[in-house]
């Protein structure tokens, strides 16, 4: 299947081009990178860059797994095909910046096969992007999401606020009854209209993601900050491990499917911390971003609305 | 239900008296109460003694609730009771000290009562308490199970291995094939000979838990540490993350379910860190932790080995 080909190619690439250019734009450190192989069938490489200048912790990890039996918490909506032999591919990342006033980041994009003798092969993309700031800023979210929506735009209108409702649905602490971040885009089970339209979807998420990212990296990285924020974040840091841990189909099924777990755990923040009954104090900007930020908001209406009113 | 009653006050009781007698040991802080009610029905106090010269954090925590509708996770062979109305009522605590030779230590007492209207009401104890060392000593490894087995035994001798052996089972992360720590006593589902005697065998569980801690928490706590100490102990509680948040029934009925979460997770360290691929250097006393505390022992048949040929 030169299709397969074709899209491992792009991850791998893709995985490349991001780690360059995080390491270009920290200048301090640089990534690691380690392959590795899985018992059942595949492997993968993981690049991690840690203790840099601008990154505490970035890790990029490549992987084209196989296996006998497909899980059914691996596709959303098809728990039919479980059982099916499969192949998946994918490029998975966490960026947990040093300085507080950096939003955490995470991309995602993946490709499934589900084979069974006798039939045509099923195949599924899915992935997407979500932002997870510990300081709000309203430019930053606007751009954010206005890439978001700027590259789902020539696959159709309904793409971007379907994909990021998704997202805000996904992306959701129930037992906190609050979002990880300001979302992004979240999809899953894509396979139309058709296999090309759909690689082509997925090649420009994986571009886009630095293209939303990187200046929001550039304007905040020389913020100063002290421990104020560092102690915020560090707290905040705990919501994202909850949320991984607790909620987070992809985690859980590697997890508790023999997946390799120091790469899936790559996810973790360097450092984290718990407080009893934390509440920021009234109108600070840790209760901005409770206030403002975590509650889903149609970033862009009113970035619209704004720019008429201007 | 006059047994019911009894149970509230003993547990009212026990909370009391192990926040005092760790107040005391710490010298440097005390414990915060914190009184909540839960929408459901019922409700709890919390009790939190925070950046103490001993303990970093340490939660000690009583609710006794009430439920229209039993969750099948509430009990682990009775399945059929899911759906009752029920009411549980327990003590829950864990303790995170600031010295990384002081071990972590979890315990837990708590009763479930099931009930239909026209049949008798199923009630059940379950409970326990184990040790998450980072760094370890023989000698309190068989201390802290010499107490386990000593309470255990006018119970009958089957009891110790019984509920040691489920310990080892339960606090075991599967998808680091790694125990939490060197284990203790847990059981669930206990209604038998009758209630008075799994009522005193709780109270014995209850009431045996400092004997088991404090005399290691006064061993230890004066011993020098500096920062390679600190961060294998930071490191080792991503660990207990982990297996509370991904593995433990009781943590994710309560999360899912609406429990309190700042109480249910009381348990979270203050502070923890993770690292990629971090591997301590053979021979080490980070190592012996791996190599020589965390797989199951029955450290009583090997003291007493000693014992004789000594």
């Amino acid at each position: 299947m030169s299709d397969v080909n074709a899209v491992k190619h792009f991850l791998l690439s893709l995985q490349k081009d991001i780690c360059q250019q995080l390491a270009a734009i920290d200048g301090g450190a640089d990534f690691a990178e380690d392959e590795w192989q899985r018992a059942e069938g595949g492997g993968g490489c993981s690049r991690v860059l840690s203790g840099g200048r601008v990154f505490e912790r970035a890790g990029v990890n490549f992987s084209h797994v196989t296996g006998k039996s497909l899980p059914p918490s691996a596709s959303t909506h098809r728990p039919d095909l479980a059982g099916r032999s499969f192949q998946a591919m994918g490029v998975s990342l966490v960026i947990h910046p040093l300085s507080p006033y950096i939003p955490t980041s995470h991309a995602n994009v993946r490709l499934f096969i589900a084979e069974k003798p006798g039939e045509e092969p099923v195949w599924w993309f899915g992935g997407g992007f979500d932002l997870t700031p510990y300081y709000g800023f309203k430019e930053d979210a606007v751009h954010w999401h206005q890439t978001a929506h700027d590259l789902c735009q020539p696959f159709g209108d309904e793409v971007y606020p379907r994909y990021k409702k998704w997202c805000d649905d996904y992306f959701f602490l129930k037992h906190r009854n609050e979002a990880r971040g300001i979302g992004g885009l979240f999809f899953d089970d894509l396979n139309e209209p058709d296999f090309a339209t759909s690689f082509a979807f997925i090649r420009a998420v994986g571009n886009g993601f630095l293209d939303g990212y990187l200046p929001i990296v550039e304007r905040r990285k020389d913020l100063p900050w002290g421990e104020r924020e560092r102690e915020f974040q560090l707290y905040r840091r705990g919501r994202y491990v909850e949320f991984n841990l607790i909620w987070d189909r992809g985690t859980l099924f590697g997890l508790q499917s023999g997946g390799r777990t120091e790469s899936i755990l790559m996810s973790m923040p360097p450092l984290a911390r718990w407080e009893y009954q934390h509440q920021p104090e009234p109108g600070s900007p840790e209760a901005l971003l409770y206030q403002d930020f975590l509650p889903a908001r149609d970033w862009l209406a009113e970035s619209h609305t704004h720019n008429k009113e201007a």
